[in-house]
């Protein structure tokens, strides 16, 4: 990975040459569609999603046998400025409880038969506070980066999640460096800050954006500087699941900043995800309408572990059971058009 | 059930003594999702459904062991004026087709183990055409909507869902009827008139509504002189539900024709449905809004079947899963708010 002795140029390489949805695949999918029994376009995003699972999977027949959330967990130096009202100790914590089947993501995984896998990333030794130093070092971010590429080995579908106690705040630094405008405007309560938290936040994020400004041009540096452990292992996962024709389910706010850094660096690399759901959390709605991915699903939710990716999969599953299992117009005698 | 003689008034007696929510219920899953491990509110709406099945079954743990689609079947005398592009033989043809397992209801069924319900109505004897005659006599309508009512039994969660081609048509002129404006602002492309078929429902839906027009102050004639069996039954079965305490979810446009004009009788008589997706069907959306009951899914579906009402099952599952089987605060060791 390391070809260069400079990691990031590596990672940029391979994000200019990621390969591209197969047509075939597409217009195989789209002509059994035609022959459905149902009017065309009445199953609505239904007929996109399997259209699209198949343009990424590079298969006719698209397959949905290792639906898999991939969590990646990780601790922030910067809940030293007080942006959380949980300790960080729950990080750890919630990690136990994925194990023991006890987190939302387990049951939600469970209701659909999803697989889960759960990274914990140097839970122990947390990124520097972004408000006083980078995150990590280029070495650090870019093998972190390189264990969330090996992370969605195995899956045919995969849904990207985070836990971490304080991260809302790095990916809040993520989307002010990204698109500007005001701290203010990409921060919200996270798990749930109270006023001062939020003011706290806001003038973390604003710190931070303001001790890295110099740096802050290339979305490999604003990952590695303002971002943390967990984002960077998403990025990864993105640019890896799309090497290995694997489409990926974006969850909400914190993934979402994983993505949008990716797409900074090249506009088409987040053609093979779709996002799960849109997030309670404040500024995701903008997040999405930035990288012109509407949402599956809109429920209020604002929990992180990939809740919301995974509760997209049933949606994903019934849409390819529909087009799988439909009866056509010939086979059901059902008269078509008049 | 006729008691009176006059089955409309033995209906409006009952709507009007319908049970309530059981608030004790309700109370007793907030305080069960106030220890979960999660920060409060954090699973948005999954929070509310399940506050929303214990408070109708009016039980303090909930249960989704036979979620069941019921979808009613009904042919439409007004097809004589053009509004469908699909010839009425399609009726039956998609009853065999639900039968043999190969519609898109059947599908999404499966993906989620909800049972199927199918029920025709007098396929061969299509309602009378709403522009000429009324669609049903008094004892016919009410007959129809006895026959809803029984369809329900044996479920813990309902999905309502319809099959009839030609329907769109009668459901917006019960919109008409009910809500007024202009019948444009009702009426859709349904499974997919071309620009003169939808001038013929549009003119279709003016001349019913204005046959009628001297006696559509009342709901159940609505019903009855510009609706269809398929309304009637739902209409019925909705009532049914909430008597049975089942909870409900309602699929689209028509099913939520029955539901209107269930609620113009009594404004708390949908107190129990969910809606379970909005429509890409025209009017859809406005109809929620007025109903007050914001859709779990926009997926832009409009096949009906109620198909977006059984793709919301998974969701509802989901939610259910959560609470019942996250972990606390206490149980998982994870530490609460500092």
């Amino acid at each position: 990975m390391t070809l260069s002795g400079r990691p990031f140029d590596d990672f940029r390489a391979l994000v200019h040459s990621m390969p591209e949805a197969s047509e075939a695949a597409a217009a195989a999918v789209r002509a059994r569609d035609a022959q459905l029994t149902k009017p065309p376009g009445s199953l609505g995003r239904l007929e996109e999603i399997v259209e699209w699972l198949a343009a990424w999977q590079g298969k006719e027949q698209p397959a949905l046998d290792r639906p898999t959330v991939v969590v990646f967990a990780g601790n922030h130096g910067v809940v030293a400025q007080g942006v959380s009202p949980y300790p960080p100790e729950v990080t750890r914590q919630m990690v136990a409880n994925f194990r023991e089947g006890g987190a939302a993501v387990n049951q939600i995984c469970g209701t659909f038969g999803a697989g889960l896998k759960v990274f914990e990333m140097a839970l122990d030794i947390p990124t520097k506070d972004i408000t006083q130093d980078a995150a990590m070092s280029e070495a650090e971010c870019a093998a972190t980066m390189a264990f969330g590429m090996e992370a969605i080995a195995g899956a045919d579908l995969v849904c990207l999640g985070e836990m971490g106690i304080g991260n809302t705040t790095p990916a809040a630094a993520v989307y002010f460096a990204l698109y500007g405008g005001k701290a203010a405007d990409w921060v919200g309560r996270g798990t749930g800050v109270d006023d001062e938290g939020l003011k706290r936040k806001i003038a973390a994020v604003e710190r931070a954006v303001a001790l890295h400004r110099d740096h802050l041009d290339d979305p490999f540096e604003i990952i590695r500087r303002v971002g943390g452990r967990e984002i960077a292992a998403i990025f990864g996962a993105i640019l890896a699941a799309r090497i290995e024709r694997v489409p990926v389910v974006l969850d909400g706010y914190v993934v979402c900043a994983a993505a949008a850094a990716l797409r900074a660096v090249d506009a088409s690399a987040l053609d093979h995800c779709i996002a799960g759901h849109v997030s309670a959390e404040g500024a995701h709605r903008e997040v999405l309408r930035r990288l012109g991915k509407p949402a599956l699903l809109d429920l209020g939710m604002r929990l992180g572990e990939g809740s919301g990716a995974a509760l997209s999969v049933g949606i994903i599953q019934a849409a390819l059971a529909c087009w799988k299992g439909m009866a056509t117009f010939a086979s059901a005698g059902v008269s078509d058009k008049g």
